[in-house]
């Protein structure tokens, strides 16, 4: 069902701060920036590598504040992943084919991510303490 | 500097039973298992997609005992992603250069890792709050 590690979500205080990092540190580039006031974060896709399945990213997330998810996280858990999200062909097949072990969705519906993406997060209590996320990317699948 | 996300390594209190879920919810397979007493833990490399530039792999983690990093690491965390690994070409080189840019190095020499390659971790609170290894994977690479 997985294609690929499709990126790491990283949660951070300051986007352009850990931007500047990733891109000191391994000479990482921006390929993307975003605002996404659904999920309440300010984001960047970071390329890592390409792949014949697609590429791998790092996104890095800054919350548009304290009440938003990502927000939340930063209060709880401080800096760090937040989420990891695996490349599949079809988003909604990949959905069903996950619910039917008894995994349960956070998103009953795909919805919008980075970089014209379908995606849906698992509930992490199910996934081993991992926030879950499959992402149909067609732009980057062809 | 970075060819691929090498693999997410995940802590876990019981690796077969967290082996049997990935297996389960997502279709992947185990290509290898060790006991890395270095580093105490039990693993095992389940196979997420071959690349280019070597295959990306969820790494599952279970600890030798409460006293070990990863043992310490349920026990203020909980399950979830222990860290984030990325191949390099050479590590004795990627080292350098990340050093460099003055993010410390836990290692000072590279380590054993899984599936016999050189491995070697950064500091966390220099990378943005995530445990960070670079993977140098001779066998997987050609």
């Amino acid at each position: 069902m997985l294609l690929r590690i499709d990126h790491i979500g990283i949660a951070c205080h300051d986007l352009e701060a850990t931007i500047a990092l990733y891109q000191k540190t391994f000479g990482l580039t921006v390929v993307s920036r975003e605002v996404n006031e659904e999920q309440g974060v300010r984001e960047a896709m970071l390329h890592v590598a390409d792949g014949e399945t697609g590429g791998s990213y790092i996104q890095l997330l800054e919350p548009l504040g304290p009440d938003t998810p990502v927000g939340k996280f930063l209060a709880s858990r401080g800096e760090g992943v937040h989420h990891v999200a695996y490349g599949v062909a079809g988003i909604t097949e990949a959905m069903e084919e996950v619910a039917a072990t008894g995994v349960r969705l956070i998103d009953k519906a795909p919805r919008h991510g980075s970089m014209n993406t379908s995606i849906a997060f698992l509930h992490p209590k199910d996934v081993g303490g991992v926030l879950t996320e499959l992402v149909q990317a067609p732009e980057r699948d062809s």
